[in-house]
């Protein structure tokens, strides 16, 4: 294997070990000898690729947003009507927070550096608030709902779902009744038709 | 001041002291030493009430599920329809998450501590379940939601509060379109009647 190949890799190594370190325990409660531990890597070597934590909790945020891009990227295109779409997107979030430490990590990491530009919303909030207000502007929507709702919804939804995803991935025998994206999937059949009964019933 | 009263109240700063550093920061972003100093009180007196980090955190998430408790215990009762008071019973914690450090600090401790038997939910999740539940077996609900969905929706919803609240909080000059429990009131309104607009556009 080539020097820089290899350099590549065990830096790509310390990233992953990092991001389920930050996913496991936030920013302040990783510590560097922990990460070198978990990626079977000398600090040495550690620090010639990342001089502080502070540069690998950057590292970690950067690759969550690429994925998260990369993954919405390759959502199918155009032809679905705008809410559908937006609904999908959030699906595929769900998917991604489930599955990708990396994600996960950038997700509360984001929470917990609100100073550095870097929040993982970014990587997806103007996505979701233009499918909504294009779903609204098609006559999708009731009249009546405004689309910043649904765009801070979709925010506060996944708030929640980093959060049970995270807790099903420390727990992995608890099994919960449904996993979070099946929930998510859900919660929006209800949103889209709302949970009132019949007239009269108080609702 | 009588001595044992003295001691209730440094006992009380502290507790105030050290909900707003975790609630900023985080359990393990916290130290000590920052408690004392917000809190203006020597480290000796610390130790005297609190011999460790983990007894003071375990004192803040009781205290937060305490305030909840006694603020939905002082909501109305029992004349409005369940689901209604469902509804009520969260736009009071958004209210609690907004305005008392305890509360919100009990929230995140209640994540980044999941193995402690304090959880913030726990104050409150079984009333939102059982209400649901009731607006259910009233006939509120459309005989398609399942309860337990709003239960998780709930979750979702407070999850996401949390952090809009703490980040408000943390930025007051940044002055957000709506309150977080403005923002909820109207998630509420949009998730009852649904979001579809005439049958026929492809919601």
């Amino acid at each position: 294997m080539a020097r820089q190949e290899r350099a590549v890799r065990t830096r790509q190594t310390l990233v992953d070990a990092a991001a389920s370190e930050f996913d496991r325990s936030g920013y302040h409660g990783t510590s560097l000898n922990r990460v070198c531990r978990a990626a079977g890597i000398t600090m040495g070597a550690l620090t010639f690729h990342f001089s502080a934590k502070d540069e690998l909790a950057d590292e970690v945020q950067s690759q969550g947003q690429l994925i998260t891009r990369q993954a919405l990227d390759g959502l199918p295109e155009r032809s679905a009507p705008a809410l559908h779409r937006a609904i999908d997107l959030t699906l595929e979030l769900a998917r991604l927070l489930e599955a990708e430490p990396v994600v996960r990590s950038a997700a509360r990491l984001s929470r917990e550096r609100p100073d550095r530009d870097l929040a993982w919303s970014a990587a997806w909030l103007t996505n979701v608030q233009d499918l909504f207000d294009q779903a609204y502007h098609d006559g999708q929507l009731h009249s009546a709902v405004r689309p910043a709702s649904l765009t801070a919804l979709s925010l506060y939804l996944m708030s929640g779902i980093e959060s049970q995803a995270r807790a099903d991935h420390e727990s992995p025998d608890a099994e919960p009744e449904l996993s979070a994206v099946e929930q998510l999937r859900q919660i929006w059949g209800v949103v889209q038709f709302g949970i009132c009964g019949p007239p009269g019933t108080g609702c």
